[in-house]
This record gives C-alpha cells, sequence and structure tokens, in this order.
C-alpha cells in the first residue's frame, strides 16, 4: 500500500478550521453505538494530495452492529469479542454481505476533478457534489509531486513506468501551472466576478458560471458529501487501494482504510485485509496447477490452458518467479 | 391516514424487553447531531398489527444534515432556524433528491410474510432478513381484525370493498387460524424439534429447516433490518402510506411517518406532507382543463382527450364532484 | 452441479403453449445482433422442478456487444474471434465488470414462492411479479422429490444432510400435500370465486383477493418476468449455483447457465466458469501457507492464524485430505 | 423543449462511417419483437452540439413489452391497440414503474466532460466511457453557438439570464478556444505522442496518459455506452429535459425525446409527455387554493402557507399571472 503524503499544508482556510473546532467543541448524549476511536477524528480534515482531504462527517454503527444484524437481534447482538470476531471473519469469508451493509459512514471529501470522475463510477452510494453552476470554484488545481510524473508504462497500457527525467519532470510541471493559472484566470474574467461575489469590472455582463466553468482543466479541485455503507464502502477500496488503480485515488483509498475504517470497525478491517486485500483468485485452470505443484508435480504452462501473462502472474504470486 | 392499531398486546417476550431495557440504561458521549426526541423511542417496539412491531435501532443525520450536504459546508451547515425550513421546502418543492439520502435510518421490523413481499420490491435499501434456512420461525401468525375483512372491490381489481358479514367473517378467521395453526403443529413435527432446538421424537430425524418452512402459510411473521436513506424512505412511504396501498402494509408506513419521521426529521416530515403526500399531480391535459376553469369556462369531458376514471378522479379531488 | 431434473410433465397448459408456438411462428428482420443458438429455444418453457419454468423472453447483445463497449467502438468492435475471446477473458479476470453490463436478458420464471423470497434478494434487476391482489393464484404447488427430503445437516447450520427414511419421507410428503391442497381449498372457499373469475357460492360476497392469499404456503408458485444485465446474472449464478446454495434455487441457477448462457454468451461462459464458478479465493494467511508448501515446506495449522474449520476446507479444496 | 441543432458538420470521420455503413448492410432473422421506426436510424449518429451525437446501438422491447410484463403474460401480451395504449395510460398515470422497466436501450453518446458530469449522477444505468488512461483523447472541444452564451441569471442562483453583448460573447470564445486549443497542444507535447501512437520526439519519454489528461478543460468531449432501462431513462428525460436544466445537456434530452423515444415506444412516449414532461403537481396547500378558487372566491396568499417565490411560480402555471 502507498503511504499517504504527510508534509503538505493545511487544506483549509482559518474559517473552515473554526466551523470544525467549533463543531468538535459540543458533546451530545445518545444511546447509539459509539466509536471513540472514531469520534477522536470526526470533522477533522485528514490531508490527501496536495489541496485534498477526506473528512468523516458522521457514522451509523460499529463491528457489534454487523454482528446484531446476521443475528437479526434485538440487543446489542455481541456475546464476546472472540465470538464476534469469529463471525465478521465467517461472514467475510463466505460473502455474507448484507450485515455489512448496516454499517455506514459519510465523508466529505476534496479531490481533483479527474479523480471524482473515477470515484463517481461506484453507484451504490450518495453524493452531494459542490455547485459549479451555482457557486465559483476555488483557485485549487492539482499538480503532481515530481516523483510521481512517470512515463506511459511500456508493459500496460494503463499504467505508469519509470519516472521522468528532472528536465522533463519539470517542462510538464511548468506547462501544468501555466495552463491551470491562465484557466483560472479567464475563469475569473469570463465570470467577471470574485469567489466572494464582487463584480470585477463595472462596465461587462460577466459569462454564467454553467458555462464559465467549462474552461477549467480536470487537475481542478472539487468537493463532495459521499456516503457509502460499509460493504460498498469496501467494494471501493478493493478496487481502488490495488496496484492497479490510478495513484491519484490509491491516497485516498489508502486514509480511508489507515484512518478511517481501521479506527471505526477494526475486526471488519482485519477481515478485509485478510480475506479481500490480501487475497488472490485462482481460477479453475490455476487452482488445477497449484494440486499437481503440491503433489510434487513438474508442471509446464503448455497444455495448462493458462495464457502467457497469466501464467507470470500466477507464479510472481505463489513466489515461483 | 389510518389509525395504526393501539390495544394489542406486547409484540415482545420478558428476555426481549429486557435486551432492549439494556441498550435504552447506556448513555454514551458523541461528536455527531444527536435527536433527542427519536432517543426517546429508540430500540422501542412500537406495535404494529397483532404481532408486529417497528424499531429505531439505529440513525444517521437530523433536518440540518439535510442542509448541511445542500450547502456542501464545512461546519453545521445551519444559520437560522426559518432558512433551513425555507430551504428544505425549496428542495422538496424541486426534487433536489441528494441531501435528503444524506440522513439515514435502521429499523428492526417484524411483519407477515406477505406485506414482507411488497415491502422488498423497494430496492434502494439495505436487508438482513431472520433465515428460516437457519433458524426456526416461532408461532406467530397475522389474523386480520374482524373489521378488517372486506370482501373484493367491484370497482378496483386491486382493493377491498364492503365488510364481510359477521357470519361469512367468522368463518374466514376460522379458516385462517385453523390452517395457520395446523400448518405450525406439522412444521414442528416436520422438524422434529422444538423452537429451543430440543427434539421432539428421538426416533425420527427432521427434515432441514430449508425445506420445512414451505409448509407454512403467507400469514406468518418474519422480521428483518432495514436500513435506507431518507429520500428512498419517502419514495417507500409515498407508495405504502397511500389509500390504494393494501391496508396491512399502510398500517406500517402510517407509524413510521407519525411515530418515527415526524420525531426524526419534523421539517423534512412537514414538506413531506405538504410536497408529496398530500400534493396531486395535474397532467397536461388536466392542467388545461384547470386553467380553462379557472377562467370561468364551464368545461365538459368530451374532446378534452381525458378518460370518464380519470375525469372523476380529478373531479372528486378538485372537489367539484 | 446437479442436473435439471427432466422427467417432468409439462409446466405450460395448451392455452398457454398455444400463445408461445404463435410467437416462435412469426419471424421479423433486424439489423441489431442475433443469437441464433438463443432463438432457438426462445419463449420456450424449460421445466425446473415439479411446475416451474425458466423461459427467454429477450435478450440484447452477444459476446461481441461485451467486446464492442470495451472499445467503445462505433462498429461491431469485433476483430478476430481468437481476439474477442482473449478480451473477454481479460475483463472477466481483472473484474472489469462494466462491459459485461451491456448484455441483458428477459427472463419468465415459474417458481415457489420460498425460492422466490430468495430470488429477490439480488436487487440490480427488473421484475414484474404476478399480483395475488389483482389475480387469483393457480392450484399448483411445490411437492420435493422424495429422494430431496433430506435432514438438518448436524455440521451445517444452514444444509441439507442425510435423507430421510422412506418412512419419514412419505410422511413429510403427505403432511406438505394434504397442507397444501386444504389451504388452496379453503383460499377457494373464502374468495367464494374460481380462477375463471365465477362465483362459487352466490349467497356469499367473497373475501378480497390480497386477503385470502395469505392462507396459501409458501410452496405455491408465483411467476415473474426477471429482467438483469449479464455481470448481475453472472453474480446471481455464482452464489445461487454454488454447492451451499440450496437445492430448489440451485436447479434455477444451474438451468441458466446451462441451457441459456452457454448458448447466449458461450465465450463469456467458459470465462465464468474458469474465472469465477470454478475458481477459489485464497486469504492473505492462506497464500501464505501455499507459498510456504510449494517451497516444499511440511506447514502445520498452528500458529497460521487459520481457524481449523477454514484449514479443512482449504485442504480440501486443494486436493491435500 | 428547445431545438436540437441541424447544421453541425457530421460529428464522424470516414472510417466511422463506415463501420456504420457496415453494421446497416447486414440484416438478421429474429423472433424477437422489432421496431422498424427505430431501426430505421440504428447506429446512426444523431448530431447534438457542435461535435457530439447520440446514436442508437441495441434495443430491448416495445410498446407491446410493457403490456406483455404488466400481464406476466406467456404470449405477446396484446389484444386490441387501443386497449394497450389505455393501460400504458394507467401505468403511468399510477406509477406503476416496474412494466416500464422491461424496456432497454443501449446508446452510444459524444459529450463534452461538464455534460458527462451531470448525466452521470443518474445512476441506474450501466456505462462504459472511453478511457483516457487507456488512450488518447481527440482534439474536439465544444464551443458554445455565440446565441447561447448568456450572462449569469440575476434570479437563479443556477441559470442563465441575457445574451451577452456581442463584444463580450466574441472576447469570450476567444478565451474558451485558445485555452483548449493550447491545453491540447500541451498534452500533445506531454504525451509525446499522436493519437495514432507515434512518437512526436525520440528524445523524451512521454508522460503516462492518466497524468497528462489532467490538463484538459471540461469543454473537451467524452464518449460512452449507457444503457438504461425505459423507467429510469424517462426518469433521467424528465430532469434533463425541464426548462430548468443546463441547455447543453437539454439538447440531450430532447434529441433522445424526439429523436429516439418516439420512434421506439410512442404510446409510451405520450403518455410520458401527458403524465410527465407536460404534467404540474400541486402541493396540499396549493391544492387547496385551487379548490377555493374553482369555487369562485378571490384568494390572497396571505394566509396560505405559500411562500411568494411559490405564488407566483403557481399563478404563472395556472394561467393566472
Amino acid at each position: 500500500m502507498t503511504t499517504v503524503e504527510a508534509d503538505v499544508s493545511s487544506p483549509l482556510n482559518p474559517d473552515q478550521q473554526a466551523e470544525i473546532d467549533a463543531l468538535r467543541s459540543e458533546t451530545r448524549a445518545t444511546l447509539r453505538p459509539t466509536v471513540p476511536e472514531l469520534e477522536s477524528i470526526l470533522y477533522e480534515a485528514l490531508p490527501v494530495l496536495d489541496h485534498g482531504f477526506v473528512r468523516v462527517i458522521d457514522y451509523m454503527g460499529d463491528d457489534a452492529a454487523i454482528v446484531q444484524a446476521a443475528r437479526t437481534s434485538y440487543g446489542r447482538g455481541t456475546k464476546r469479542s472472540r465470538d464476534d470476531r469469529g463471525l465478521i471473519n465467517y461472514l467475510m469469508r463466505n460473502w455474507h454481505t448484507s450485515p455489512f451493509e448496516m454499517c455506514e459512514i459519510k465523508l466529505h471529501v476534496k479531490l481533483p476533478i479527474f479523480v471524482a470522475r473515477q470515484w463517481i463510477r461506484h453507484r451504490t452510494a450518495n453524493v452531494n457534489e459542490y455547485s459549479a453552476r451555482y457557486s465559483i470554484l476555488d483557485r485549487e488545481f492539482y499538480l503532481p509531486a515530481p516523483e510521481q510524473l512517470k512515463a506511459q508504462s511500456s508493459t500496460n497500457r494503463q499504467g505508469r513506468g519509470e519516472a521522468l527525467t528532472e528536465d522533463e519532470a519539470a517542462r510538464v510541471l511548468d506547462l501544468l501551472r501555466e495552463d491551470a493559472t491562465r484557466a483560472y484566470d479567464h475563469y475569473e474574467e469570463m465570470l467577471n466576478e470574485a469567489p466572494d461575489g464582487s463584480q470585477l469590472d463595472e462596465g461587462r455582463q460577466g459569462l454564467a458560471r454553467e458555462l464559465a466553468r467549462m474552461n477549467l482543466p480536470l487537475s481542478f479541485y472539487t468537493q463532495w458529501y459521499w456516503k457509502v455503507d460499509l460493504h460498498n464502502l469496501m467494494h471501493f477500496l478493493r478496487l481502488r487501494a490495488d496496484a492497479h488503480a490510478q495513484y491519484e485515488i490509491r491516497v485516498y483509498a489508502d486514509a480511508i482504510v489507515e484512518q478511517v475504517m481501521r479506527r471505526w470497525v477494526p475486526m471488519a478491517t482485519a477481515a478485509f485485509e485478510n480475506y479481500r486485500l490480501g487475497s488472490v483468485q485462482l481460477s479453475a485452470k490455476q487452482l488445477e496447477v497449484v494440486k499437481r505443484m503440491l503433489a510434487g508435480e513438474q508442471v509446464e504452462r503448455e497444455g495448462t490452458g493458462i495464457s502467457p501473462a497469466e501464467w507470470r502472474e500466477m507464479m510472481a504470486t505463489l513466489g515461483r518467479d
């Protein structure tokens, strides 16, 4: 798993931080289950990329709620912690997914538009996005860290390969920065309006927001409230925390696994890592090969019906390369 | 709206009530929004029909969370209560549905199987049903109150008409009771096992639970955890609290509107009643008629393109019958 | 995989067969892709269980449509058959699911109500069920073949174990048959109406259909139109054609794999069998064990973090028991 | 409804047109229902905006299929055309939505990214988008027709108001064109690769596609296969063919209503226009006002509980302004 970058400036302005501090200052009483570990970061912005973040806004349920739902119980559903862990492992292993749907989380996420376009492909979630028809976007765009600027992969048509040379990387960063800056300058000029609503030039009308926004590149940040149940969250994380996912969405997925999910539902997180994130699937043909190998046979690819690429991948997975 | 029947015996046994009391005895601290009105009935069984109930197990969000999501805000999102109400009305009126999706509720419902079969048609929800493959169902079946026993409607192919005569009603209740009782007796005999797991007859094996259950009629009670967001809950309630819905599901919908939703999100409930439950839709042709009538014209059905049945319904709606 | 029973009487009456024959007699011209193999059984009832069936009513797309969507192409998307097969395997192996969603199938299914209750849990599909509020159900209920009558499993709380003794099986069949027959007799009496709409007894009103149906046991047959995309169909089939699924739904899943899907999308079916139906998932911990075993180590369960039940299952899968 | 612009150059290149011609040259035989009116435009690109299109790739069902599903019939489901129309009107009027879900359509759409971002919010559909991680986007971006360049509305925070002056419009078009052109030049430079895959500059590596794309503005065109059932299509069209929808998505919705849906399901389209597109919803409070007005009363807004904005809108709708 990649590491979430740590040394970025806060993605919040002082007003935003003050609003968050106000939220965190007021404790209420509830009969519902609570998760103190998760409450400890509630509302805080967990930084991701250069200006993005993930904030936990609300949550419903905990590890015990999974157990409670699986047992359709009248009370807490919990017996002993060890039994709960065993049941959660059993449910995860056997794809009994509905008890995990009984936990829900609501996040506030700030992310580049090209990342948002991948993210939104996960349809079983609720989304409220900041509207660029209604409001003016901020002057914030994603600029990759130099070490993230990589060449097109020569083996994987949808991946990155080697790092760019220092010169080429510098040129790329200049182009990205200049084009984004100019695009935003022109966005403001077309709007004839600053983000605070003041008019720039009294003589002009200003283009409608819903039109002016089309000039902004996909590197600009947007933000949304995103609410999802734990089962569908894990489905998202399994695909987006994967090594084949684009780095810029993977860092969000990693931040959610490490900083949110592990605090919220530690037992489900452990089961998720064992049975999903770290698991491998053997096809029927691959299983045949493994059985023959375990029986002591020296197996050649020919005749197995497995393609060379798949064979290489499998042998790497099994530590046989 | 129909009235939820009140004078039924508690649908809970003492053990279940004790589990609920235990849940209600323990208050926790949280930074999340809470709704004291809803907490006051949390976990309690709200009785519906003769053995059914609705229990609120958990909830996420409140009226202010709708506003907060609509504004994608960093803080609570609330300005003044009056503004919140106005915004919620605006969102409801203009079908901006996604902010309502940001609230979520988890219910435990006990209901007859034929009601469950209608309920489950609402797909955008999470469900964990008590498993009759895994467990033994209780000896509990729905027996309508005598005044609910009505003849097939002569005008509506899927509705009820006049009440049955006293004799006919008595005969129906006898048949329903006897068949359900006998079916359960045979269910137990086939299982060769009591609900507590003890064997009835040492000499027999006992049929698998997943098979024996097929002998039970649709009047038997099942139960499930049902989790849904506020938008989809309102969609369910609009269709199932409607006069055309079958009485036995309508009483659940009514109980949820009156006893749950009104406590949870009072502003959204008021908007829901005005813009959904109590609203009418005028077709393009009907709108033309209303405009002509408002202009003082005496309008005849002929030539309007509106069918006689639709015309009658419209005139009744407009108070012109 | 279980075998779909063959020697049952036709689940159709002569009128229904005549309607189907009429549909099959009329060929039309289309520019859309067609699948002659599937057209050869279009509209026909494929028998399942004692009175059930699966009928293909319509379909959209074929193997090439998967390829076409994956390439977002303007034309047919096909290059050579070998390339298509390779791409379909690649998509299936790497969980690129959206191209499979581009194929759609519409089935007419007749099935016992307790099977329908499992089936409907798959939410991403379109359903139109025969309405027992509106119409009268037929006198048709499921009676298991004697060899299917099994005892509760002693090891699996939601499965079947050994076959019942002949005597016990006979007694079960008698109970199921008698209770279902009596329940339907009383259903008709309460309705005071035959399925053809004629009144039985002039002196009585007859109970509304929506109420009378509650007397029928879960063994009765219902029917519905069910429309689903290929991705979600495979998800359904993977869970329901599995050895852990209840026999009565598994025979429907098997019939769909063998008689429908294989005719419709043979390449996708082969990939589905290799990468889904016949595949196994190794957890992170299990993968460690397999790697150690392949490296020649004699591995003991202790210290692996794998539970005894999971260990046994894994060793059986790997052919090491 | 807005008019779809007609006089744009073909959005297809000769190769693409040749692929479409090939598809249209080959007729096949089928037993499925066909819609000759829709077949007449199958695969053709219906132009929308300056470079966009809608293409019908496949369809399932017709008006009769709605009727057939509503009746869960064995045969075609059709009696007489007049009965079919009446039933479809009844289903539409009473929100019996599932029979409409039994029809499905697959479209190939080329559209600006900012339009795609609105479109994708409709989650109940299947999507396969052209991948800018895998492939290189074409040099095609949306440039509004001058008469579409309008100022921000002064009354509606998310709408357009008056047309821009000629000078201001010209300046806006220059900015949009220049920024898009420069962004694409730099995209190509960063990629170091032309759309045909040839390298531009041998000395450089070229940035990965998944990164370089972030420089492109939201005005650039993307394309996707989009498959949806008729019920969800109508939901999309009701919101996006509405006067409050942004012009750039409305022209797609209009093209689909007029050129696709009307050909495909003419009876459902007529019902859709009467009961959805042209309908109005009266809230409970508005209904009270209308009833009082129809009874001859002169009603003032005060005391009705209706806000001034809502009152104005209602009076305009009723032709009373």
